[in-house]
Formats: C-alpha cells, structure tokens, sequence
C-alpha cells in the first residue's frame, strides 16, 4: 500500500497538533516534518508534552526542503499563509490539504471583503475541490489539492445539506445559531480567552462578520442549485472541544417526520461518519474526540418550521480528522482509515 | 418604614438559597419561616452550609401557622403547587410572589397543555399580576398577588419588548436561540446533571414544548396588542449560572441603527437594572451574580433582519431578585433596595 | 495469533464504558458479553449513544453463559460483586481481571474495615495478583487472575516505587495528597456530583477512611520489603477526568537530584507508560485520554524533601487501559497493543 | 461618622475590580481615584463592563494628586511598586493598604530572595503592620500601614494559628498543600492560562520557590515564638476562585478531638469571618464571593497526625475583603461593615 510522506505547516497550533496525533496512528501516513517559524529548533515534546514520544524537531519553512522530503502538505495556518503557497506545491506534483480559508472561496472578492486580507493570486492549475467529504467525495478522489471545510460551514453544511439539496427549504430563512468550544478561537493568547475570563461566561461574537458566512453561503448554493442567504452567530462556550449549530429553517414542502428520516438517512446511508439521531438531540460530549457528526432534527407543527442539530468536534471533523478523512478519499483507502476513534465519554 | 415578615415556602431549592440570601440583606424584610417538606426539622446550614451563621430551621407547610406569622410569601417551588395555595394566602389578606408558573398563563387549557398537570382552580380574587418590573410597573403596584416571570421570558421579553411594543418587527419571524446555565435545571439529583455528563458538554432540550414558549407568546402579544408566534430552543451549557439569549427578527419598518439605540434608551430610560449595550455582546459573566439585564443589538444590512441579546443570572433577574425588584415596586421602596449587587467578576 | 472472547460485567459504568471503547480498538479481543443487572435488554447506544455503532444488547449475569461464550472476564462492579464470582470463572480456565477492590487485600480483616463489606471467601485457587503492570510483570505473566489496581494506587505507587524499592525514604513520613476530577466518583447518580455543587467547587473526601491506604500501603510495603505507613488525602476537582497525585517523602539516603533522575529513569527504562518529567510538573492535561503515567520530582534543599508528582487518567491507566495493559502482559501480546492513544490535548 | 476618600493604585486587576465593588457597597469609604497606568483615561466601564455604572475615569499614577485628594490609598499592584511609593503617602499622614508582598517580609535579604527584586528602602516610619485580622487585631488598630496578607498565607495562617499559638504542634512537620482557582495567577495574559490549556487540567508550579513560603515562616514564627519551617506546593484547579489548603502537622501534645473543637471555637470566638466546621470539609464553593474562611480539622489516630482545611474567595479574604476588613478594624468601625455578603451558591 502507498505510503506517504507528510509535513504539517503550522504544525504548533491546536489543529496542527491534531494532525500529528492523527497521523501518528494512520498506518499509511509518516510524519517527516513539523514546521512552525516559531519554533524552529525545539523538539516536538517541548512545545506539546503530551507527544513526547515522537522525535520530531520543528523546522523553518524552506519550500525546496519541503518539496524534496514529503508527498502531502497539510496547512494548519492562519489566512494568507497557503494563498502563497500552497499551489506551488501543487504544480510540483504533491498532494496539498488546506486547512485554512485561503481557497474555500471562489470570488477573490468575497475572500477579502470578509478575510479584510489580499486574496491569493490563482495560477493556472486545477482549483482546490472543497473537502466537505460526504458531498464531494467524486471530486476529491480526483483532486491533489482539497480545501478542508470550515468548522462551523462543516457543521452547518452537514445538517442543512440534504434539504437544500432537495430544494425543500426556503433559501432566505436560514438561521444559524453556532456555539463552540473555546479551542476554536486557536493557541492564539488573548484576554478574552484567559481562563478566568471564559470560564463561566457566554457570549456571541462576529454576529454579522464571521468570515464563515461566505462559505457557508457557497457551498449551501452549490448544493441547492440556486443562491442560499444565512443568517449566522456564532457563540463561546466555557468547554475546551466541541461545535453545536442550532438552524431554523422554513421548509417548502409538506415533509412529514417520517420524510425527515428517510432523506437524512438516504442522504448519509454510506457516510460512516455521519450519525442520524432523528428525534433526538446531539451533544458535544457524544462526538468528542472523533471525526463523527451526530445529526438530529424535529418538525414543530406549530410553527411549521423545521429545527436541525449537528455536533462535531471542532478539531477533528471541524478541521484535522476530516482533512485525514479527505486524504483517505483522494487515495482510495477506507474512509475510515487511521480515523476509528470513539468519542471519548464523559 | 414598613417592615414585612416573610415565609419562603420551596426553600431548599437554588432559587429559594437565594431568596434566603436576599432577604438577609434587605433592610425592610425579615425572614421568618423558611419551607421545605422535605427538610423538615433541619436547621438552614446543615442543608446549606454557605449560610450557616442564620438561625432558622425548615418547617413543615402549615397553612394557618404561615398565615399567623407572616405578611410576604414567596414560592419558590414546582409547579403544581402554588396553584393549590398561592390564592387562599392573598384571601388572607398577604402579599404573594410565585416564582413558579402556575400563574403565569391565563388561560387554563394552555397550562394543562404545556405544564402537563391539572391548571389551579381560579378564585374569586383579582389575579395574579406578572411581574416583569420594567414593563409592568403600574400593575405590580396596585397588586397583592404577583406572578414572577421565567427565566428566559425575562431575558426573551426584556430583549423583544421595545420591538414588539412598536410593532416594529414581524411577529410571526421571532426566532429565540436561548442557552442556561445548568443551574437552570433546579437542585433535583438527575443523571443528566450530574458534572460528568454535563461539562464538556452542550445539548438543547425541550425544543418544541418548553414551558415557557406560552409564557413569551401570552406576554409578548399584550406589548405587541397583536398575537406573536416564536420559534425557542433552550440549551444547557456548562457553567452554573447565566442565561444568555440570542434572538432573530425582521423588522417591518426601516430603523437605522440609531433608531435602535433610541428605541432602547427610551424604552428603558427609568429601569436601574436593564443595562443597553447597544452595538456590543452582552456576556453572562458582566450580570453573573446581580440584578441587571445586558442588551445588545445587531442591525444586518446584508439580510435586513435584527439580532437581539440579552444576559441574565438566571437565579437572580430570573428568579430570586426580580422576586424582590417586584415587592420594593410594590411596597414603594425603591427599587433597587436590597439589591445593589455589582456583577462578581471574575 | 490468539484471539480472545470477551465479557464485561458492569459495563454501564465509567470504566466499563471504557473498556468497550478500547476492546473495538484492540486487534486480539473480541466484545462478545456486556453486562448490566440496571440495563438488561437495552442496546449499547441507547445507553452510551457515543457508541452507537456497535450492536450489543446489555445482558443479565450468568454464570454458564459466561463460562460457555467467553474466555475473558473484566470485572467492572463496585466492591462486593467480584468477591462472589471472580474465583469461580478463574476455576473453570477463564481469564479474570477484576477492576474492582475486591481482591488487593491480602488480609480479610483489612478488607472488612475498610470496604466495610463482608471480605470474599478464599477458594482454593492461586489467589489474584497485584495488576500495577510496570512492577509485577512476571508474576501477571503467569497468572489468569489480575486484581487490577486502583487509580490513587495506580498514581500514587508508580510515583513513590523506585523510592520505596531502594529503601531511600522514610516509610512512616509519607503524605499522598491527591486530587481526581469527577468521573472518580462513578456514574452514580448523586447530590454531591451534580454539575452545580461540583463545578467552581473543590473539596476533600474521606481524609481518614479512604479504601484506597490499605492497598497502597501493603503494595508499599512489599516494594519496600517493610511495613510502610501513609498519610492519604483525597480530592474532588471541578474536570471530568484526570488524576495529580503530590507525594511529600523524607529521604534517608543523601540523594543528589542527578541520582533522583537516573534512578526514576532506570525504574522505568522498559516501561513504555511511564514517562519520566525529571524537574517539571506532570499535568493531568498531558495524560488526558491515555494509558501515561507522567512522573516529576524536586528535591528541596530547604527543608530536605521529596516532592513526587505523578498523574494519569483516572479512567484509563486508573482503570480501563491499565487492564488492557495486563492482559497484553499476561497474554505474552506487545505491551501498547490496543493501547496506542496519545493524549487528546486540548 | 467619618467618611474616607480612596484611591486605589493597580485598579484594573482583579483584586482592584474586587476592591472597587467592595467599596461602592461600603458606607463610610468613598472612591475617589483609580488609578492605572496601563488604561488612563479610559472610563471605568469600557475595562470593567459589569462595573458600568460607576462614573470614574482610570488615572495616571500623580503622587501629588494622590495626596491631595484622597485619605486612603490601596495597592494593588505587582511586586516592586508600593515598595518605592507606600511609605511616603504613610509619611504624608494617609492610611496604606498594601495588597501586594512588598512590606510583608522583615528582611530585605529574605524579599531579594524570594522576589527577585530589590528590597524596599525603608525609611524612618513605624514598619507596616501584618493585616491578618483575626491575630493583628490590636497592632492593625494602632497602625495607618498596614501590609495585607498573601492570599495562600491567609488560608493557612488562619488554619495554623491555633496549633502553633499553642506550641501544639511540630514546627518542622508543616506540610501545607495549596490549591487555587486560575483567578489567583491575576489578569496577565499568559499561554498557560489561556482556557482551552488551564480547563481540565491540573497542576502544581513554583514547589520549592514560592513567595509565599517566608510570609508563612514568618507569621508563623511569630505566632509560634519559634522558627518555623514549611514545605508548601501550590496548585492550579479549573475554577475562576478559592483556595483550599491542606495542611498536615504532627501534634506534640496528646489532643483530643474535643480539644482541637474548644481550641479552635477559643481562637475564634470572636472572629465573625472565621467558620469552624470541625469534623466536616470546607468547600471552596461555600466561600465563594464573601470574606469567609471556613475551617475543618480531623485528627488521625491511625498516624498520630492532624489534618487541617481552609477555604477562602482569592480575591475577597485572600484579598480584597480582608484589605476593608483591615481598614474597618483601624478606623474603629464594625468589623463587618460593608462584608455582609453571604456567599454565591452555588
């Protein structure tokens, strides 16, 4: 069986440090660099003492070195790091995951009204397929080079997926109610998120600006086939993991509950990772740990409108577990390959 | 000044500890009896130890002893129970706060409804008046009988009603995205609650049937003097107290965001405890210990619709000051007696 | 290679929860029985839905069932269940590892003043060894009945070991202050153990009566070829899992703090769960999730002590994985078979 | 009755919020300044939201505005501020409350040592006085200076008092295991206590070196009338506030536990702050928000040993309650005025 030779950019950060656990147990993928530029020198286990048996030092972008050592690139970056980048590697015949936004969005104009960021210069390759794995598992098996999902655009785009995609929803009465675990802001150190200062506390942020939003709205408008508009805020929740959205939506046909049930259970009959939970309601703690999206959803009579839940783990289907999943895709191995951890409960 | 003796009847629960606590600090309040069937005989610290250095030991309910020794009941217990009571005590010439819901809906086809218990015979006495403060002044004033308001219709109602008393927003488009502390769930010993299950952990619950979607609807159409219709979700989140809500509206008249700002100030230029935050997010931890409602508000340009938030302690303006905010109206004391709490911070 | 069938008595627990987990992971063992006397007939993920892929229906406890369908049996039952079964399966040739007390003490008397419970009848059989993998490997080796360790043992033991096996410190200045998050206490459905009494909460339990000095101290005293005496304070802390154990000795030997390292490291030269942190503080975080022991120690100059650190995960080097580890040892299997977690941070 | 005007220096961290709160409740005190260096100008409520009805605006640090214009002056600053500044108002005739470790060491060598810093130059005043209430009662009424106890020295002076006041115990057998919520390490932003690295986790830090360690020897001595000498571990525990120290002594004299009940309700008597719980465990919880400390004790027949607990709010006794405290007792006012808080449960 193939194996591949991995580096990891931005290897320090939350995401990054999933990816090397991740990768640590894939049986077809071998950890060959860690780089971070701001940790260049120190080994492996003196930034992440939980991994320190694994002898890796971090090492400086070098893109030559990059080139000649490794066959996957994984970007655990903030924005504007792969729009540089990532597509040379590409062009030199590696296989790139982009856990960054840079290429989630098509319009270079929609990515810097809402990454406030020049957006990267495309060359002439074969765009980034966008690694929402359940939906575009055709393109991903035919891409080197996969723009791994957002965390709340995952979530959402999960749950809402199989209504826009049967064109049973209002487009323009979609609210997203997204609540995440403090890991979701990074490593980044900032007051706001000092213990003290989260810890039993609550709040929304980026109620209007979340640069989420675009991507969100792309991806639903691909899958409905006509332009979706959301309305979605994102909360913080005093927990370390864990993504809940909570979508209202407005459906157009007279779907029973039984409807429900068979669509999402039609829609996902061959997604592993995707767990129906019907009439029940999905917790964070159930999908802690894993690359599962437990899926919920209930039918109010008396508002006719239907309410969906999706729970993930913000840093394993929310970002390094679902980038693995992607790369099982590309290279026709298990999808479930290197990815069979149980939720860790409680 | 007036001095009023009070019982606590349900007070071994959160909401009656802090009644237990307020009234220690309220100059114009005496606790005399405090009510618990089943603490019957035991003095107040051995059942909460914080408060140890008060000399009062739970009673059995006695009807004619309450009436002898008090002037002021407060209930602080489930629902079904109030109902029984609460009537015969005004009848009795005293002043009654029922926290719980028995007499918050008027019409009793609907408490059987959403309560799922038989609704309390109504007597030939003027009805209870519900005690949300900063709307229902004139009312609780002239009241014997005061119906205290849910936790998150507080929130919910205190956020939507400058809108609704306009009739500014459509009344059918109200989406509340509500989230508690788990203190919300009371003191009763369930598995759900337990701190294993619940931290790290975020789930809604009653998505469909919460006993306070009625409550918001009844009140919400006496500030709109039309019916309303609202979609709510509560959630537990993981932290002891708070409630913050998060609420989406469509405006049916073009107010710029000044416009908001002023509706606001305006609709709560004489409430010390309501807080406007305009164009910030509230957060739990700035209320978390007091009286005060933080809003904030959010005019979408890009989707024509409003966020609102509110943030409560849900044991404080949601259950236990409110409670006492209401008997100062009452009474003519001032309104912030007994309650100039700052937020504890952090 | 031989592959097991296993049955876990007491599955619905924590630990037995935890122990399904890592028997899907396990390449040599096959789930074949769980068992709950609470939860007959109920399939698995109606009772831990973060499982919910795994078709198995709790069973009730029989005996000839058991001994005709398995060939392994994980006790994982609070104090008194074991005493009466254990030794009949290890009669009929089947291999027993008892995670519950039953079987530490040697001493009947102990057991009974302790566990305040009737002690098990002995049976003629060779009576169960002592599980702490790292210390006892070839007499678990030898043996099909495995009375694995406690978690405050687990901690404790490893941390105070290479000490005690050198004589180098005092035997009767021993102080074990130790801190577990909740899920030590079970999945228990109490008062103490709700979210809102043990969040922003912390306090000591059973300072004098813990059932867990007896086994530290007779395992002590074997390393130490003496009697030992300790000092045992146990702590609840507000975190679901996770165990800091802070061991003050006195040395008797002028121990350099070079010696202390190469000492620990020669203790544990072969033990691939202990990870050896010199003068750093282990951290619970660090461990979260896996079969680690972290060990950290600081020579005072000042006052001529040891300060020993040592933690785990309360649920799986304390329980879970720690009984996976010795069937591994027994089995004559790599001793990380099944066991290759690293810690899920953060 | 007189009425003083305060200024607090170092008014944006957390004890300062504290001791703004406490003196917005407090009759005779007045805030006048507050005084931060890192946010002049800003206005109370853009730093402290929860504060925000307070009309004070943060100033620059005047010494003769200071003087001018305020009778009473708190530090709460980092180490190496008040040393350079306290005396000099105390020499202007104001009255001093230091909450930071500046003048609490005698020896100059002994703070160079521990601090890392120079020591203060002392100039030719009466010294401060050591503000541990409940012992320094008389000197604290005599002295404008007075230097307010370490937040660890309190717990486990208040706990240590009797024993050592007695010569009842060993003095070079004082093990004191300390834990506090994050809140302790202030409002610095730093990675460590960052939420997703500080919640659900545990740890010790400065074992052998912190600063804490010569203000107990010190006290302790004194109140002992011989040396003492300490071993003290702090640890950090996912809660915003509390300590709980653990202390174990070996008694020299042959107490029995009614001895060690009478000897603390003696010490006690009058102390309207102190709780003793006897033969139960304080909690952190049953403290949190108010001046209360709250002492346990069990003596162990099986050791010969006695085990001490104390629990404080951080920020309030260990802190900023215990600086009103002190001013309360120097002005001669009642020693609760402006602490009646009952504690926040839960």
């Amino acid at each position: 069986m193939t194996e591949l030779k991995v580096a990891i950019i931005g290897a320090s950060g939350y995401a990054g440090a999933e990816l090397i656990r991740l990768i640590m147990h894939h049986p077809n993928l071998e950890l060959e660099m860690i780089i971070s530029s701001q940790h260049v020198g120190r080994s492996l286990h003196t930034v992440y003492k939980h991994l320190s048996h694994y002898p890796l030092t971090f090492e400086a972008f070098e893109h030559t070195e990059i080139v000649k050592r490794v066959d996957l690139i994984f970007f655990a970056t903030p924005p504007g790091i792969s729009g540089k980048w990532a597509q040379s590697f590409v062009q030199a015949g590696k296989y790139v995951v982009d856990l960054s936004g840079d290429f989630r969005l098509e319009s270079s104009s929609t990515y810097e009204k809402w990454y406030q960021l020049p957006a990267p210069q495309r060359i002439n390759i074969q765009p980034a397929v966008y690694g929402l794995s359940e939906w575009f598992r055709e393109s991903i098996q035919r891409s080197p080079f996969i723009s791994n999902p957002g965390c709340f655009p995952t979530a959402s785009l999960l749950a809402l997926a199989p209504l826009l995609n049967q064109q049973a929803i209002s487009t323009t009465d979609i609210f997203i109610d997204a609540k995440s675990g403090i890991s979701g802001a990074g490593r980044k150190v900032l007051q706001p998120f000092q213990f003290s200062e989260s810890n039993e506390n609550l709040r929304a942020y980026k109620a209007l600006y979340h640069q989420h939003i675009p991507e969100i709205e792309q991806i639903g408008a691909k899958l409905a086939k006509e332009e979706i508009r959301v309305q979605f805020v994102p909360h913080l929740v005093p927990m370390n993991r864990g993504i809940l959205v909570t979508i209202y939506v407005t459906p157009l046909l007279p779907l029973t509950d039984q409807d429900l049930v068979e669509l999402y259970h039609d829609a996902y009959r061959h997604a592993p990772f995707v767990r129906i939970r019907s009439h029940e309601y999905p917790t964070t703690k159930e999908v802690h740990g894993s690359n599962y999206c437990d899926i919920g959803f209930f039918k109010d009579d008396r508002t006719h409108r239907i309410i969906l839940f999706a729970a993930i783990d913000n840093l394993m289907k929310g970002a390094a577990s679902q980038a693995i999943q992607n790369i099982n895709i590309r290279m026709g191995w298990k999808e479930e390959c290197g990815l069979h951890f149980m939720p860790l409960y409680p």
